[in-house]
């Protein structure tokens, strides 16, 4: 990489192709992009722009290339693993300009948008015609869909309607080299290798999305809120896996745990039964008496599994607030510890209770309070640390504990990540997830795309060197330990 | 390539690692698979094997890399696209014997079978749990899902069940170099970047997959089928985008044209209105009520658009009857003709009117009928093109026929394949989907997985050199015809 380039030379090029205020350099200009919402991580990039169409894009990047500069893509800077974090050799790319939708096609049931259309925009834009965008990650007022294509975010109902990967239905990408690729279509399938699929959960590091095509869905005719109380987490995590295996998808399927409902209940009063271990909440949708033959069966198995109480929120406003609780819960761990670590791992349902229950011994191994609150349908779990920066040592205890979680979730048969990406987070966790060849498959793919590593170096994929340093140990779908190589 | 190797050195090497009738190499042995349902390629490989175990398929991998022999997987060899052709200089690895599911686990609903289990005898095993494997191709009798795999397979489903890769969780795939990797899981979402989804429709170009874990679906509560009649094909075009457009997802719509009608109603006699210039057939699916409810939408929407005759499937038996005719509607055409060429595109399902007109058109300029029969709710078009090959000249214009139809595809913005993948058969319109760059993003990928080029050969991705010899001709998401970069 090229640092050689003096600021001044770096900002008349940028100039020379772009708007004079779409170029900044200074140091109060470049505070706000210093982190993205993993504020541990920090770091002033050389200089900001903010491209106002697609042409000046592609202009920025130029330059970029010829100077060989790190390129970091930024949408609202809601990544919660660092995945906007400038590189300090390098450029941020702001798409806040890039955000016109472009068309709504009822027939097809698709929009189109620039990358830096906020997720919930979508949406609106949508409503006239009955259809919304499903993926709807807590932070969907503000994040845009290049960084939901970038992450692969979920959402609370992407236990039924899918990631964002299963929403995007064509995109047009800037490679590093300057050329535009053209991937998928309002058409079913394409042929040659499935690019689109593999540009989602990429992390802006194969290529800079220009537009998207997203799939719109029809509203649900109706949908209910179940609450269910339990005297043991275990019973909890049990029912869950009963209500999947029953053949049910609820629209979402959360958990929340006695200290996350005792904190929401401090902070908004949702309502939550203060002396449950734990609580579900179960959002069903559908048409009118699906709905009420869904809601007798999932109440049957919420009491089969020894449910203390099972609830049906009245009407709206209750379902309302029931799920309020839920989405106040982070800001309701921020008034319990002045700092909390969100963490975000994946296991195959069934293993819920287990896992719970290695979590809380985990907890007092580190000496550290835990809050789980999470996607429990999914099996994706945000156990949040509690810790307090300013005692010193507990920073790193948390970390550490939050890497022991990770994983305990390889070695259940699940992921490192459900919805937050790798970003700079993850990046020893992925030496703990793939073996040797993975990784270098990963790297011969980033190849193919970005031959000198511009496209934001140092995230998602580790290299070798640093898994080595690491430590040898490599956990893989449950088997632990086992050689590297040959795996069999 | 290497074919210096004898014959007799090439059986003795695998014969160390494969039992004797694992070995196949007489001229008769090998007869059987000199072609797929592409019958009008036939090549006969050097070698067939038939492995026993993932073991096997290793140990033989392994002497392939070593003497460098192109290597062509087959599940049941019924590919439309010639996706199993064998190369003439290499080996063809038959996976008949790796046909054991693994296990069924009804609490995270999935199945893990090796890759030569038949399709339909993944739900034969996962009907007891009251589950079943969505994605039903044609020949889902006897096709594996190994082969699904490679051709990303869809079905009369897939318009609300999906894909092959919207269905596969989890693989573990052979890499050329004898590594295994593991993508994917019964969990949600997998980080870095998403080689799961690109093994699906890679047409075994990037791996060799030993085992797959896919999601397996609750049988839906009840399903019922509607017939409408049109006087004009137009007309069904256009109640296809409407109900579509309106929210609905039908579990299958599918369109046939006059002239399919009349050769079914010879063939089999399904009870079809024969004057009627198109008909649909809708499947929809689920809920008692809300069924009841979707009929009397469809039904409206049917009749909006000039059905001139709509009709309900009194019971399960007429709609299998209903549902016989349509997918006898291949062997009919069979009757009528000594040849029929069967094509595959996609269009967005708006443009389905007009380019059925295109096709009449192209019909009448070629001199060779053309029949209509395909899944309209996925704009993905069949045409039968009937030709006589003992005619001089004949199979040459169903080849051009079929190539101006399938550039009429990707002019709409759809493309060259629905379901059939790109085998040998559409080398040349692959050049017309896809520019240069995106040709080399492919083969970059291909580099990254199979360096030296022994993972199927001379299929799916054509050479640029092909691609030039083919025309510089480039049509792209509709735009024709235009430089082949930059593409603003």
């Amino acid at each position: 990489m090229n640092t050689q380039v003096s600021l001044s030379e770096l900002t008349k090029r940028f100039h020379q192709v772009l708007p004079q205020d779409a170029v900044l350099a200074d140091k109060e200009q470049l505070l706000p992009y210093e982190c993205d919402a993993l504020t541990a991580y920090r770091q002033i990039p050389r200089v900001a722009l903010l491209p106002g169409s697609a042409e000046q894009v592609r202009a920025a990047v130029e330059v970029c290339r010829e100077l060989k500069l790190p390129i970091v893509a930024r949408g609202a800077g809601t990544s919660l693993s660092g995945g906007a974090l400038p590189h300090p050799d390098g450029v941020l790319l702001n798409f806040a300009r890039l955000n016109k939708i472009l068309e709504i096609d009822p027939q097809n049931r698709t929009a189109t948008v620039e990358p830096g259309v906020r997720n919930l925009a979508i949406s609106e834009a949508a409503k006239p015609f009955g259809l919304y965008y499903a993926p709807d990650p807590s932070s969907q007022i503000a994040c845009t869909i290049g960084g939901n294509i970038a992450e692969n975010s979920g959402g609370v109902h992407c236990l039924k309607y899918g990631l964002t990967v299963h929403n995007v239905l064509a995109l047009k990408v800037l490679t590093i080299d300057g050329d535009i690729l053209e991937l998928g279509g309002k058409h079913l399938e394409s042929p040659g290798y499935d690019l689109l699929a593999l540009m989602n959960g990429s992390e802006g590091m194969l290529g800079v999305v220009l537009e998207a095509t997203v799939k719109l869905l029809p509203r649900p005719d109706g949908s209910k809120v179940l609450l269910a109380a339990f005297n043991r987490i275990q019973d909890a995590g049990n029912a869950v896996a009963a209500i999947i295996s029953s053949g049910i998808i609820p629209a979402g399927l959360e958990m929340m745990d006695q200290f996350t409902i005792e904190a929401t209940e401090q902070y908004c009063s949702p309502g939550y039964p203060a002396d449950a271990a734990a609580i579900l909440i179960c959002e069903l949708d559908g048409y009118e008496e699906e709905l009420a033959d869904q809601i007798k069966r999932v109440s049957a198995l919420l009491e089969q599994y020894q449910a203390t109480e099972v609830h049906l929120a009245a009407d709206e406003q209750e379902a309302e607030t029931l799920w309020k609780g839920r989405k106040a819960a982070f800001p309701a761990m921020g008034n319990l510890s002045p700092d909390y670590y969100c963490m975000d791992g994946t296991i195959p349902r069934k293993h819920l209770a287990e896992v719970l229950e290695e979590i809380y011994a985990l907890s007092e191994k580190f000496g550290l309070r835990v809050a789980n609150v999470f996607h429990a349908g999914d099996g994706n779990l945000h156990p949040l640390i509690l810790y307090d920066a300013n005692q010193e040592g507990e920073l790193e205890r948390a970390e550490e504990f939050g890497s022991e979680i990770l994983q305990l979730c390889v070695r259940k048969g699940g992921a490192i990540t459900g919805e937050h990406g790798v970003g700079v987070e993850k990046l020893d966790q992925m030496c703990v997830q793939f073996n040797s060849v993975e990784l270098q498959t990963f790297n011969g793919i980033k190849s193919a795309f970005d031959e000198h590593g511009l496209l934001n170096p140092g995230k998602a994929i580790p290299t070798l060197h640093r898994c080595a340093e690491f430590g040898a140990m490599h956990v893989h779908q449950g088997k632990l330990p086992h050689a590297n190589l040959p795996r069999f």
